[in-house]
């Protein structure tokens, strides 16, 4: 599998953090495929124009297919870069294509994503993947990345897999900056240490970035909470972020230039936001470990009624 | 003081509450007089037109002045009518008004409002007041009346006086619902009870009415643990709150026909909320008391960074 031309790919998804590192596996030279669904006749037709920090790039899948049951290859890698959506069901998405041998990537955001696809898979590897970067879809084919760019991997629920070295591998031949981690999970709760204020708060705050967030001293000190509340609940669920982490977050944040959240771009597109992948889950692993997390709890039930109410139905 | 007839009132804040009972009370006979700002010229030449559940009526004010110090008379009562703001220094805009015996009668919504006021008139009589009612100003001098109308009355901090007893039996005299109570502060807490949830959620949820907020069983959720904090911070203010009128609240909005809070409805026409009265105050008082209130904390912060990109400046 050293010759990276032998890579078999196919990808669900192609927003932007697909469609990016898509684009530069293929430029890696693996045989990327996609499987596209509002946005098949474009990207069958044109391919996908990024426009990045990293310069701007074409990507021409092998094959655009509607469903993975169209593919008729056996992927070396699945990747999913969907939103993770409860009404996305990852398993049933992916299971016409995954065969024996298959790695499924799950290059999403949040925190315990994967059971549901490893309780599915259990012969297959699952890779967790986190991608930090700033990237948005802004039409059909289109994606602008407008910074940043590293990736994380690892095997599910732990270690550093063959595979999972490959990809790294891969990904760093095109200047990609990748890692590999050995607790993925600890990965993806440092991330959350992030996400689960600044995302919810941008758009609870009215339309803030991290500016406007940072510089008001009870936003700020509500996103501390927010944060002290994930790292109790990290230890509970064996995977510890460090308390520092907390600070070096709020220093990050204030050198950022000012910044929109993800989750504020979707609320301002009226599209669905990760409510469940980012907070809910956190509060069930709470509640499973008798951790209060009433300050989650706060912005959860107000993002859940403000993402019913904005989601053109 | 029996006849209504000699009663000299002066009123501050000709908005929905102080129009609706300044009117009532000249109604019942008494001499009342009104400070008015913005709306000087509307109701010094028209008086107060109040469309009303009680029936439509016009309030005109025996005189209209643009301040306190214009006033020539000495007020029985002074009543504070104005919106609960920190920019409106209730004490400094009254006191060239207030003279020996006058009773300063503060009917603004809130926790722990009088101590700015009783600190610096100690000797006069403060009279704490709580305005159940449903009804806003639709223009200068103009009062839509929709619903409720209940008043509440003691004496600051406790107690009963025959100044408070007077102005019940006033209102009674015109049929408005109104009692006379001996512990204000505890009224205080249970009207907060409502309000603290309430009024803050319905801007938090994107502008929610009652049965929405209700109809969504993680805001319900919510507002009964803000509820939960604030029985817990009444009973360390020594003015406990009975833990079943969180149930009572509960079903009582159930009941209600939807209903739009004042704060939402500060909200859509841009004018401040009274965040500091409703919320900062309850949380001032658990911090001296070591109280945690991380829920009413959470909305707190939230609300205050709306508060100051809603306000036209």
């Amino acid at each position: 599998m050293k010759n990276f031309r032998d890579v078999k790919i196919l990808l669900y998804g192609t927003g932007a953090v697909g469609s990016l590192y898509g684009g530069k596996l293929a430029e890696a030279g693996a045989s990327v495929s996609a499987v596209c669904r509002s946005d098949f006749n474009e990207v069958s037709s044109d391919g996908i124009f990024i426009k990045s920090v990293y310069g701007d790039y074409h990507f021409t899948p092998v094959s655009v297919v509607k469903a993975g049951s169209e593919y008729k290859d056996k992927p070396d890698f699945i990747i999913v870069a969907t939103k993770c959506l409860p009404e996305i069901n990852v398993a049933e998405m992916i299971k016409d294509s995954v065969h024996p041998g298959t790695s499924i990537v799950l290059l999403q955001n949040g925190i315990d994503i994967e059971p549901a696809v490893a309780g599915k898979f259990r012969e297959n590897e699952i890779i967790s993947g986190l991608a930090f970067v700033c990237a948005a879809r802004t039409g059909y084919g289109r994606i602008d990345h407008a910074d940043f760019g590293r990736v994380v991997l690892g095997t599910y629920p732990c270690g550093i897999s063959e595979k999972v070295k490959l990809l790294v591998e891969m990904f760093r031949s095109v200047r990609i900056p990748a890692e590999a981690e050995s607790d993925i999970i600890a990965a993806r709760w440092r991330k959350l240490l992030w996400n689960a204020p600044f995302n919810p708060l941008s758009v609870l705050c009215g339309g803030a970035d991290t500016s406007q967030m940072m510089n008001d001293e009870h936003v700020r000190g509500l996103a501390e909470s927010i944060m002290r509340e994930v790292v109790l609940v990290s230890a509970a669920h064996g995977h510890t972020v460090a308390e520092e982490f907390i600070l070096k977050n709020i220093e990050d944040t204030l050198k950022m230039k000012p910044y929109k959240t993800s989750m504020l771009l979707d609320y301002e597109s009226h599209r669905p936001f990760e409510i469940e992948a980012i907070l809910g889950n956190a509060i069930r692993i709470a509640e499973l470990n008798r951790i209060s997390v009433p300050h989650i709890k706060t912005i959860y039930a107000l993002l859940g009624i403000l993402n019913s109410s904005n989601v053109e139905k």
